[in-house]
C-alpha cells in the first residue's frame, strides 16, 4: 500500500518529515495485554460499540438520520447543499459523465481545495475536487479517533497528536463523496488506518526482516479466518488482539463484514491478498538490493497498491456491484488502471521525501533514473507521463464500460473509482508539508 | 501447495525418492529462447492447440461426443457404465448423501482401488473411490503429456519419464469424477502440473532465496495480469514466456479463462494468492529457522494447501457455482475445512520422505512433536486426529450447508469437493512407493 501517512505534527520549513507510523511507533506497537479488551468472549474480542446494520441501501434512501454526535446541520438551506455536493460527485476536466445524480440545471462548480493548501505537481494529469464538507470531516475525525485509541488501541495515547496529523477523516471524506451517512465513511476509515499500521509495523520498518513473510500471513487471517480444529482455534483467536496491527485489521474487518455483502467482503479479501504479495515482492528486492526493472516494478507496484481502497466504493457509497460485473475483464482491467495511476501519484509525491530516507527506497522515477540512465529531473517527467498515460486509459476504458454495460450500478461504481483517484490526489496534493516537490520546472 | 509429486521413475526398496521436479529438474528450468514459441504476436504467446469452447453445459448436456483422439467406447455396455461411475460420485462412509445422480435402485459398491497399489495410513478417516476409468486416465495423460512438452516445455526431455511418475492423468480423472469430457479434465490437469513446476523452480529448491518473494510476485502476473502503458507492456508480456514456471502459469490459466465464467477466474486468482502468500510464509520460516507454534502452522497451511484444486471442481463439472453462493461464509468454511483436511492427508502421507530430505521439514506431525513434547508416534497419532477432525467437521457443515442451501449447484459443488478430497487421498495412498509410512501401528 502505498503510504499516505500524516501530515507532521509541527510542521516548519525545518521539521523533519514525521509520519503516522514512523519507526518510534513501531516500536510502541508491541501487544499490549490485561486490559478491557482482553475480556473477550471465547477469545473473539467484540466490538464496544456494535456496527449499525445500515445495509446496502441506496443513495436517496440512505440520507439518513444524523448520527446521534454529528454536529446539527445548520438548517435546510445547509443540508441540501451538503447532500447537493455529495451527490455531485467528481468533477473537473473529463467528468463530464461522471456525475452521482443528473439535474435540470447544470451543476454549480465544485468549491477548489484552498489554494494556500494544495500544491499539484506540475503537468499531473488529475481533476480538482470539491473541499470534503467540513461538518463530516470533524464528526468522522472524532468518531475514528475514538475507534483507534479506544477499540483497538493502534497507538499509545501519547501519539495522537501524530494521528491527528494523518488526516484520515478529510481523506476518506474527499475519497468517498457519495457515502450516504457517517457509519459507512467509519468502513473506510478504519481499514484506512488499519492498513497503514500494518504496513508501518511490518513492512516499511521491516521491509528486510527475513520473518516478514509470516508477519504479514498471521496478519491476514484476521482478514481471511482460519478453520481448524477446537483446541488450535482459540489460540489463533487470542493472537488477532496480541498487536495493534492485528487488532485493526480484525476490527475493521468485522465492521466491514457487517455492512458488506459476502462477495464485497471476499472481493477485499483478495485485493488485499494483492497488496500482502505486493509487500513481499518489495521487501524481497529490498533485501536483495535488487533494482528491478521498469515493468517489473510496474508488475509489482500494481499489487503493492491503494487498489483495495477504491475497489470498497460501493461498499462505503450504501449498493453492491454485483460480484459478476466487478469480475468482467473490462472492469478488472479498469480498476487495476485506475489503481495503477493513483498507486503511481503516490510515487510522485512521495519522491522527495523518500529520497531522504535511508537506503534506495524505490519509486517510479528513481527506478527510470537507474534503468534507462536518465538524469532525476528526466526521470521523474517521465514517470508523470506514465502515470498521465494510466489516468487517460483508466478515464476512456471506464467511459467505454459504463456505455457498453447498461447496469446502473456498474456506472455509479466507476464514478465511485472516479472520485477515490480524485479525492487521493486531493489529499497527496494538500499535504504540502509532507510531500514537498522537486525543483523540476 | 502440498507437493503431491511422482511416484519415482525406478521404484524398489533401494531406490532415492525421486520426483517430478527434484533439484535436477529445477536446474533444467532454465529459459529457452529460439524457439516456435517465442514467434509469438505481438509479445502474447498463442498456445498452439486453440482451447475448445465447450462452455458451460451441464453434465447431462455434456456427456459429449468423445474428443477427436479419445479411444472409441468398446459399446453401449461400457458407454453407460462409464458414465454410471461417472455420475456415481464419491463413495464409502460417510458419502450416502454425496451422489451425483440418484436413481432407483441403490448404486453399485465402487470398484475399489487395486489393493496391491493402495496403502492407506491406519486410522486415517478418508472414502475409498472407484479406480479412475482407465480410458480417461490414459489419454488424459496422453494430452497432458503433449501440452507440457510441446506447448509449454515445462520440463526437458529427458525428463518425461519422470513427468510420467507423476501421474496426473490418474489423479485429475480420480478428483474431478463428473467432469463431462477430457477438454473439462484438462482444464485441471494443466493448472495442477503449473502449480507443481512454480512450487518446484521457485520454493521447493528456493524456500530460503531472498528473493522469492519477487519471483513468486512476477509469476503470479501469469495468473492475474499486469495493466501498464503502452511502453512497458510488452516487456511484462515478454516475460510469461521466459521460464517454464511463467509459461505454465500463463497458459494454463489462458485455457482456464477460456472455459470458465469471469467470477470463477478471479476466484481462482484468489485462491493463487493465497497459495503464494503461504509460500512465502514457509519459506520466511524457513529462512529464519522459525518453528511456529501449531496454531501458527495450522494458519500457514491453510494458505499453502489444495484449495486451488477443489474450488474449480464446477469450471471443471461444467458449470457454475455462483459467486454470491460462493462467497456465504458457511461455503468458505466448508471449503477451508475441506482443503485444510486434504492437505494435512499430504503432510501425513509425505511425512517420512521429508524427514529423509536435508534440513527440517515442517509438516504437522514435526510441529506438534517439537511444540508439544511428544514422541514422534505421539505427535504422528495426534496429527491424525488433527486430520480427522476436520474431515468431520467439513463433512458435517458441507452436509448442513447442502440441506440449508435449497440451490443445487450448491449442493452439486459441495458433492464435487469432496470428491476431490477422496480422489486425492485415492493419489496419496496409491502411491506406495512415494509415500511410505512410519512404524507407528
Amino acid at each position: 500500500m502505498p503510504d499516505p501517512g500524516p501530515s507532521p505534527q509541527r510542521p516548519g520549513p525545518t521539521a523533519a518529515p514525521a509520519r503516522f507510523g514512523a519507526p518510534s511507533l513501531a516500536d510502541a506497537l508491541a501487544p499490549v495485554t490485561g486490559t478491557a479488551e482482553a475480556a473477550a468472549v471465547g477469545g473473539r474480542v467484540l466490538p464496544t460499540r456494535p456496527v449499525r446494520p445500515f445495509g446496502t441501501a441506496p443513495v436517496p434512501e440512505a440520507a439518513a438520520p444524523a448520527p446521534a454526535h454529528e454536529p446539527a446541520p445548520a438548517g435546510p438551506a445547509h443540508s441540501a447543499a451538503a447532500l447537493e455536493r455529495i451527490l455531485r460527485g467528481p468533477a473537473g476536466l473529463g467528468t463530464v459523465s461522471l456525475h452521482w445524480a443528473r439535474t435540470e440545471e447544470p451543476p454549480a462548480a465544485p468549491e477548489p481545495a484552498a489554494p494556500a493548501a494544495s500544491r499539484p505537481i506540475p503537468g499531473l494529469y488529475h481533476h480538482p475536487v470539491a473541499e470534503p464538507d467540513p461538518v463530516r470531516v470533524e464528526e468522522l475525525g472524532r468518531r475514528i479517533k475514538a475507534w483507534a485509541v479506544d477499540e483497538v488501541r493502534a497507538f499509545p495515547p501519547e501519539w495522537e497528536d501524530q494521528f491527528d496529523g494523518f488526516s484520515v477523516s478529510r481523506y476518506m471524506v474527499a475519497c468517498h463523496p457519495d457515502a450516504p451517512t457517517l457509519d459507512h465513511l467509519m468502513l473506510a476509515a478504519r481499514l484506512m488506518v488499519a492498513e497503514n499500521v500494518v504496513d508501518d509495523a511490518y513492512c516499511e520498518d521491516g521491509a528486510t526482516s527475513p520473518d516478514v513473510g509470516g508477519r504479514l500471513l498471521l496478519a491476514h487471517t484476521a482478514l481471511d479466518p482460519v478453520h481448524t480444529t477446537g483446541e488450535y482455534q482459540p489460540a489463533w483467536e487470542e493472537s488477532l488482539s496480541s498487536d495493534a496491527a492485528r487488532r485493526s485489521y480484525r476490527s475493521a474487518m468485522e465492521y466491514f463484514t457487517g455492512a458488506a455483502t459476502p462477495a464485497q467482503a471476499d472481493r477485499f479479501r483478495h485485493d488485499m491478498a494483492r497488496l500482502h504479495l505486493g509487500y513481499l515482492a518489495e521487501a524481497a528486492w529490498d533485501a536483495t538490493e535488487y533494482v528491478p526493472e521498469v515493468w517489473e516494478y510496474l508488475a509489482m507496484r500494481q499489487f503493492n497498491n491503494f487498489r483495495p481502497c477504491p475497489t470498497i466504493t460501493d461498499t462505503v457509497g450504501g449498493y453492491e456491484l454485483p460480484a459478476e460485473l466487478h469480475a468482467l475483464p473490462a472492469m478488472q482491467r479498469v480498476i487495476a488502471l485506475a489503481g495503477n495511476a493513483t498507486t503511481l501519484s503516490n510515487d510522485l509525491y512521495s519522491y522527495m521525501k523518500e529520497l531522504k530516507s535511508p537506503g534506495k527506497h524505490l519509486n517510479l522515477p528513481v527506478v527510470i533514473a537507474e534503468k534507462e540512465g536518465l538524469s532525476d529531473k528526466e526521470a521523474y517527467l517521465k514517470a508523470v507521463e506514465v502515470h498521465n498515460d494510466l489516468m487517460h486509459a483508466f478515464e476512456a476504458e471506464s467511459a467505454a464500460l459504463a456505455a457498453a454495460c447498461p447496469d446502473p450500478r456498474a456506472a455509479r461504481f466507476l464514478k465511485g473509482v472516479a472520485a477515490w483517484v480524485d479525492g487521493n490526489h486531493y489529499w497527496h496534493a494538500s499535504n504540502t508539508y509532507r510531500y514537498t516537490l522537486p525543483d523540476f520546472w
